[in-house]
């Protein structure tokens, strides 16, 4: 494709099937993808990102549309980021959920896209940061991120937001709570959604209780805890007042400066590590490894030695193991 | 420390205080530890490793004393190594678990080692492989990894062992097994813990059906599912025998082989990853990196020009991001 002062201008008018393209570009990788990327460079850092995570069957992608529909109503415009895990057991209830959004497909200030996560450990993609670039560059106000997976899907989306939401559900209790510590701790507002079912006000309290050990110190953000129930659009407006709230406490504490310092230091970060890879394991250095293994596996070769061999390749100076 | 022939001759004799030296020695990391791995190397590969993992308060320390009691009755010789999260939400309940297992600290055939994760996403420490060497050099039969973490941890232990054992509790029900969802596409054997309470039989019946879905093709392995209460010892035998199985199933097929390879490629790889960041992330690229990144944001150097400068600082050959 060709990646020209028209291709972006078409991008910056918020053009559905451009912004479709670039997509498809930043997810193939490599040097369009950072030609693409460089060219919109200057145009992000307005949107605001919100990620939107918590265990399967949690209603994130209700409570992503409910959100989304609100902030429609008063005029503002909204791209959502669906990273679904690869697992089969949970896919079939996301699916349910996409079909629930379908209204919002019809709205041209909405675009909703769903990307693949990597591995099975359903770490980010790589890509997702870049995908919020493209939407940020195109204009949208708000851009969602909605992680639907299991373990580090869930602790990597604080990274690329500005505003982290925990979605949790009333039924699994102590037993959810305590799988899911390291949600605890990503968390900057709590949603306890399906508030309507039994063993709801065990469960708030318990997550009250669970967020008062973090608000501490009048410098501090206060995490609230929202209740939901998602289908009934019930807490939604609270919900959306509480983003709002984090967002203007960011802005008036300087925060969100060093939020969009962070995202840029670990995209520059991403971007030497994988041009350095690329020479570290390039097809020739492969295949010396995988002789070299044998080797090593018979003993005959020290570990220490191929190390050496492969910093030689790429020129590094000095010895490169100290 | 002075990592000699005496040195490496106590730790092959299992004398304890050198093991405890010898772990904290590659937990250090850095030369030592490459010069200590490499002393020891041509002396692993003997222990049988069994990875038991799950989400907290599922009773994997208990079921791990328990497992360990049986071998020491065969007559083998056990390590433990017990990745704790950093999570405060767990490790109370982990607490109790090891007091329970106070009285194998008492067997000078058996060496229980706790060991943090990384970070907050609680990612295995890529020392635990390690450490695992370590124990196999120093002569002990089986090695445990007990990984309690959240999310990653979980799935990285696959890489480490031979065996992965895989531990859930009825109450949570389907809520947990989707949540789960990674852990099923890792476990060799399913653990139903604590089966006398409420709720097992239907959560084994839904744990079963998991497990089918992949047992299909006769050159498969069987993923079996045990019952036990491991408080009352209830069902350890049969997840000894069917760890035996498994490693039984193993050599038989040839796959053993296979893992032992793969854990050397990993541990080669991760080493030479290691040797290029050291050089790459170095404190005057870093430096470069600072300035670097200010302008950056500023929008007067892009993002690409960044890359070639360090590419070129450790002198990859051509250009290096394409």
């Amino acid at each position: 494709m060709n990646i020209d002062g028209k291709f972006t201008t078409r991008l910056l008018d918020r053009d559905r099937a451009t912004i479709a393209r670039a997509i498809s570009v930043v997810e193939a990788g490599g040097d369009a993808a950072y030609r693409l990327l460089d060219s919109i460079h200057a145009r992000t850092g307005r949107a605001y990102r919100v990620g939107i995570t918590g265990p399967p069957g949690a209603g994130k992608s209700t409570l992503a549309g409910e959100v989304t529909r609100t902030l429609r109503q008063a005029g503002h415009s909204v791209a959502i980021i669906a990273v679904d895990p690869t697992s089969p057991f949970t896919s079939g209830a996301l699916l349910g959920d996409r079909v629930r959004m379908a209204d919002l497909d019809n709205d041209e200030n909405v675009f909703i896209r769903s990307m693949a996560t990597r591995g099975t450990g359903g770490g980010l993609g790589a890509s997702t940061a870049d995908v919020a670039d493209i939407f940020d560059a195109a204009g949208f106000d708000y851009i969602f991120v909605e992680s639907a997976g299991v373990g580090q899907t869930e602790l990597d989306v604080r990274h690329l937001v500005d505003t982290t939401v925990v979605v949790l559900v009333p039924e699994a209790g102590d037993q959810i709570q305590a799988a899911k510590a390291g949600l605890m701790e990503i968390a900057d507002i709590f949603v306890m959604n399906k508030c309507d079912r039994p063993g709801s006000s065990t469960a708030m309290q318990s997550l009250q209780s669970a967020a008062s050990f973090r608000n501490h110190g009048d410098s501090q953000w206060q995490t609230g805890v929202i209740e939901t129930a998602a289908t009934e659009s019930r807490g939604t407006a609270e919900l959306v007042e509480e983003i709002l709230r984090h967002k203007a406490w960011l802005r008036a504490t300087g925060r969100q400066r060093g939020l969009l310092h962070k995202r840029a230091e670990q995209r520059l970060q991403r971007r030497i590590s994988e041009a350095v890879d690329n020479r570290v394991w390039s097809a020739e250095n492969r295949q010396y490894l995988a002789n070299a293994l044998a080797q090593v596996m018979a003993g005959e070769l020290s570990q220490d030695s191929v190390v050496r061999e492969i910093c030689a390749r790429i020129k590094l100076p000095d010895k490169c193991d100290e």
